[in-house]
């Protein structure tokens, strides 16, 4: 039985998970398998990019948050998956050594019509640095089951 | 010199990149370490979940997707990166053995008022699979450097 249903996320509800250290070497494995670029690949080549130092492919940081969403309350939940991400916004470099976290707050809930069994969840998902900057942000809806009759609270 | 610079992007513009068969395991692996819902990691378990069998993750898809990106145009172009993306879809399962295409196709272009060496280019892309039906979507605008005098067409 999952602990958390759709019914235990209302609106206002914050919460912060890891934190996680992101290595250089966690972001050029992701690089060299997704996201080959020099700035995420190699210190000397990334100098001489945007972001003027080895910084985390966007796709690596979207890959961490969703792995501490995962580890954070969606295997506890009665999850049933999302149809996708209303937004991405990646706003600073993730530089290795970065400690980061994972902010969450739920911007909307609703039943849903259609499927009586299920409620759907807005949420905005920060991923942000020991000092609270945001390094990439993403709101995405997520569909939860509703909590059966004599499941408890 | 890159090959590709903001100029050489116009709307309508439509390319196809790939194919890239999509493994059992590199599925599984992704989602181990990244997303490790039931869904994306056993075959067993994941016949009772929302897909009905094994799917990679949605930001396995993305990965995916920023791969073909890079082989396909971006390491040969005079990229800057992306501010972010603008809507991901997950619109069907990515599922083991699916031999994937990566569709572009050009919807706005525009040169920069505040950066006059750089110009801003929004793209489609689609992940497609044998039949052409779209697995994931998702709409980015890219900053490319403009094409330098006496850089050649």
């Amino acid at each position: 039985m999952p602990k958390l249903y759709w019914e235990d996320f209302n609106i206002g509800d914050k919460a912060v998970y890891g934190p996680r250290l992101v290595t250089r070497e966690e972001i050029v494995a992701f690089a060299a398998e997704f996201d080959p670029q020099p700035a995420h690949l190699d210190e000397a080549a990334a100098v001489a990019t945007l972001h003027g130092g080895l910084a985390g492919s966007g796709w690596h940081s979207c890959a961490l948050m969703m792995r501490m969403m995962a580890d954070g309350f969606l295997l506890d939940s009665s999850s049933m998956g999302a149809p996708g991400v209303e937004e991405v916004r990646w706003l600073e470099p993730l530089r290795p050594g970065t400690q980061v976290r994972l902010r969450t707050k739920v911007l909307d809930t609703r039943s849903s019509n259609s499927r009586p069994e299920m409620g759907l969840t807005r949420i905005r998902y920060d991923l942000v640095d020991e000092a609270g900057t945001i390094i990439t942000t993403l709101t995405s809806t997520m569909m939860l089951g509703r909590r059966p009759p004599g499941a408890g609270a």
